[in-house]
C-alpha cells in the first residue's frame, strides 16, 4: 500500500531532504508540493529541484482538493505553516511537522482540531532521533545520577553558547535530578570560566572548532562509575529516519501528539 | 527512621563493600553479620574488618531470631543464600539479594514465598546503576537504530573475551532490534577478526590493556548521525549506590522482584 | 607576493578540491590546468567546475612553456602524473604530487631529477595533517607504551577491513615498539573474533556502521594509565591544509621528500 | 648486573610506590632508604611498610658512605631534596628527582655540579610517561592545527580548576601555535562561562563529578578534521614506569636532564 504525500516547503533545507527522502522511500508517493512560490509549475521546472513531474500549488485549498493525501510534510515557516496543518486536519490530511515556533495556544487548538476530526496530527520541534534519545536517556539517568555535566562541540561558525539542544537537555534532566550543588564546595575557579556555564548545579561546556559538525556528550558521575550519552550529529539526513517513523504512527492516530518522543517513548 | 541491616557475607568483596557503605550511611544500623565461621565473635575480632561490636552468626535461624531486621543483604554464594533468603522472607525481614547464580526454579520458589508473605524481595544480579541503564538504554535504543556495536574494553588480566556484559548487552538489544546483518554485503577482513565477534549481525569487539578496568561502549549508527551509550566502571563502590536504591525500594514492596531495570524504569 | 600554480587532474574529487583552495587562497594565483580532456577550453566551459577563466592544456609541454608557474599540484593518475613531475622538475616547476601509486622506480627516479635540477618536489601519499600526525605520535608513543589496540570506524559502504591507515598505522608502531604478545596469555574467545585482528599482537578492531565517516583511535596502555591519540576524518577539505603547507615548504627545496612527516617532523 | 638503589622518602605516596616497583624488579636492588625519622630501624619495623631488611638512615652522608648506590630515587620534600641530590652527586650516585620545587638557583647548582662530577641526574616534576607524551605531541601538533581547546576531568574533591596540567599543557601549545583567537568573532555566551577558561584564545574546560580521577583531552580542529591526544591517570602506578626510564637513561649521562622529555623526545 502506497503512501500518498504532500510536502510544504519544498525548497528548504529540511524540505529538500524530505523531497528526497519521499521519492527514495518506495511505498510513499510524493502528489503535491505547497510552495508560495512557483504555483502552476512542477517541481523539474524548479533549478536545483530533482527531475519530478509533481504540481506546486500556492492555494492550498485547490492542493488539497485536488489531492486527497494521507499525510502532509510540513516543513515551511510557522504562519503559514499552522494554516497549512489546520487546514490539512480538516480535509482529513494527516500532518507531520517540523515546524517549529507554533504558539502554545496554536498548538491547542491544533490538537482541539485533531481530536474532533478523529485526524492524526505530529508536531516534533527535533525529528532527530538520537538526539531526541539522548535526551530521553539523560532525563532517565538523572534520577539515578544526579551529577551530570554536558559538554557540547559544535563549528566555529556557530555564535551562541551553549546550543539549543544543550539548553533542552538541562531542562529535561532538572524534570527528574534532585536539585543540588555539584563539585567540590570550596570549588575555585583561578582562571575565569574554567568550570563553564550552570544550570541549578548542572555545568555546561561549549567547545567550537573548525573540524566540529555538531555533537553533544551528557556525562554522569556516581561513586566509581561514569555512563555517558552522546549523540553525534552530522547530516541533515539524520531527521528523515523521524520524519518517517513520525509517517508510520500518525497513519493509526486520531489525536495531536508534540514531541517525537511521546511515540518513541511508550 | 533507621534502618536495621543484616549482612550475609561481609568478608567477600561486595559483603565488605555493604558493611563500609551501611556503617557510613546515617539512616541505617547494621546489627547482625552471617558469616559461616566466626560465629559468636563480632567483626572487630576479625583481622582486615572495621572497628565494630556487629555480633557474627553461622546459625542463621539464632541470627533472625535474635534481631529482627528491616533488611537482609545477601551477598554470601549461591546455596547458602538461597536458604538465606528463603529463611528472611519467612521472618518477614526483606532480602535485597546480590548473590548470582540462583535457578529459574529457586527464583520462582522464592518469588512464591514473598507473595505469600508479602514481604518485598529484590534479586540482581547487576547492582552497577550506571551499567543496568547503559543496558536498558541499549534495548531502548535498538528498536530505533538497529546498526549497532559493541566495544567492551578491560585490563589485560581478564582471560575472557568478549565480557558478560558485553553477551548480556547484546542479548538485550536483540529483544527489541530487528535482526538484520550489518555492514556492507560483500566486507571482506583482509585481517582475520578485524570485524570482531558477531551476533545475530551485532559485532562485539573487546580490547584487552594495562591501565584499563572496565569499560562498554554501544554505538549506534544511522544516516547522518552515531549515537553512543558507554559505562566505565572504575571500582566496586558503583554497586553500593545500587544496592541503597533496593534498599529504599524493598521496603514498600510485597513481591519479589528479579532486575534492578524493574524498579529503575517504571 | 603570487605563488603561480598549474593543477593537473582538476575534475577529480581531490582536484576539485584543490581547485577550490587555490582560487580562494588570496596569495595564490591558479593560472593552468592539465587535463585528458577538454584542451583548448577553460574551466568556466566545463559543467561542474568554477567561473573562471583559466586555461586548460592536454599537451603538456606547451602548457610548461606558456606558464612559467611556481608549482604544478599534481592529482591525475600515476601513470600520467608520474609524467608530468618529471617534465615540470625539467622545468623547474616544483611538483607537490598527491598521486599515489607511484614505484619505488619511479620516485628514485624523480629524486635524482629533483636533485639534478636543484628542484623542490613533495610526494605525499597522505596530506591529511591530522592522520600523519596521528601516525608519527602513535609511532614515538609505542616506543614507551608497548601495548597497544587500533579501532577504526569507518561507514558501512566501506568493503574492506581493517582500513589502510590502520594498517599503516600498525606498521609505523612497529617501527619502534618492542614485539610482544598483548592480553592474558591464556586469553580465551569464548565468541571468535572477539579480539579483533592481529599484527605482531597489536589488535586492530573495525566498526562499520552507517553514519561514520573516516575515525581512528590509537589506544595505548600501562599500568595505572591509558594514552589515546585519535582522528575523525569528516570531509576531504581536511586534505588542503597539507597541500598548502607543502606548497609553503617546497619552495624553499632542492630536493625531492616522500611523506608529508618529512616536513612536519623536523 | 643489578642496579643497586636508593630511596629517599620512602612512607610517601610516590616513595611507597617507589619501594614497591624497586623490590619487584628484578634487576634493581634497593640497598637503603633515607628518611628523617626511623633512624637504625629496618622498613620491615616501620607499620605499613614491607617486609624488607633494608636499613634506613637519617644521617644521609653515613647512608652514602656506607652504600656506594648506583641511583638516589629522590622522592622527598624540596629543602631536603636538594640537599640529597647535590651530596648524592658528590659522591656519584645518580639522582633521579621527583621531588617539584626546585628554585631556578637550585637547578642550575646542581646542574653545574652534575656537569663537574660528570654524574648523570634526572629532575622531572611528572613521571607520567603518558601524560608527558599528551603534553609533547599538543606542543607538536599545534604548530599545524592552531584552534584547540583542551577538556580536563577530575574528581569532584577536587578545589581548583583547570588541573595544573592543562594550564601547563596550554603554556607548552603556546609555544609552538601562532598566537589566536578562536571561535566566531561575535560569539556570545548566553548563559555566563559556556565557552570555559582562555589563554590566548585557547579554551580549557573543566569537568568534575565523582567517579572521575584525573583526565584530560586536547582537542585540534582544522577544516574537515579534528585529532584528539587524551590521557586517563587512574593510579599512581602510573609514575613508576617513568620513574623506570629515567633509571635506564641516567646511567648512561654525564650532566643533569630536567623533564622527563628531554631524555623521551630525542
Amino acid at each position: 500500500m502506497t503512501t500518498s504525500i504532500i510536502i510544504a516547503g519544498p525548497r528548504g533545507k529540511m524540505g529538500s531532504e524530505a523531497v528526497k527522502m519521499v521519492t527514495e522511500e518506495k511505498s510513499y508517493e510524493l502528489v503535491a508540493c505547497i510552495d508560495h512560490k512557483h504555483d502552476g509549475m512542477t517541481l523539474a521546472e524548479i533549478p536545483g529541484m530533482p527531475n519530478l513531474d509533481v504540481p506546486i500549488y500556492t492555494d492550498v485549498k485547490a492542493c488539497f482538493q485536488q489531492h486527497k493525501a494521507d499525510i502532509l510534510i510540513e516543513l515551511s515557516v510557522p504562519d503559514a505553516g499552522f494554516a497549512h496543518t489546520e487546514l490539512a486536519l480538516n480535509y482529513g490530511i494527516r500532518p507531520v511537522v517540523g515546524t517549529s515556533g507554533f504558539s502554545k495556544e496554536q498548538i491547542d487548538r491544533l490538537a482541539h482540531i485533531a481530536k474532533e476530526t478523529k485526524t492524526g496530527c505530529i508536531i516534533a520541534p527535533n525529528f532527530a532521533i538520537g538526539a531526541v534519545l539522548m535526551m530521553q536517556f539523560a532525563k532517565m539517568a538523572a534520577a539515578y545520577l544526579p551529577d551530570v555535566e554536558i559538554i557540547e562541540k559544535h563549528h566555529d561558525q556557530k555564535v551562541d553558547a551553549p546550543s539549543g539542544t544543550a539548553v533542552k537537555t538541562a531542562d529535561m534532566i532538572k524534570e527528574t535530578r534532585k536539585s543540588k550543588q555539584q563539585g567540590h564546595p570550596d570549588e575555585v575557579e583561578t582562571m575565569s570560566g574554567a568550570r563553564g556555564a550552570q544550570d541549578d548545579g548542572i555545568h555546561i561546556h561549549s567547545v567550537r572548532l573548525p573540524g566540529l559538525v555538531a555533537h553533544q556528550e551528557v556525562i554522569f558521575g556516581g561513586p566509581g562509575q561514569i555512563l555517558t550519552i552522546s549523540h553525534d550529529s552530522l547530516d541533515r539526513a539524520s531527521f528523515m529516519s523521524g520524519v518517517k517513523l513520525a509517517i508510520e504512527h500518525v497513519r493509526n492516530m486520531t489525536e495531536l501528539v508534540y514531541g517525537l518522543e511521546k511515540i518513541m517513548m511508550q
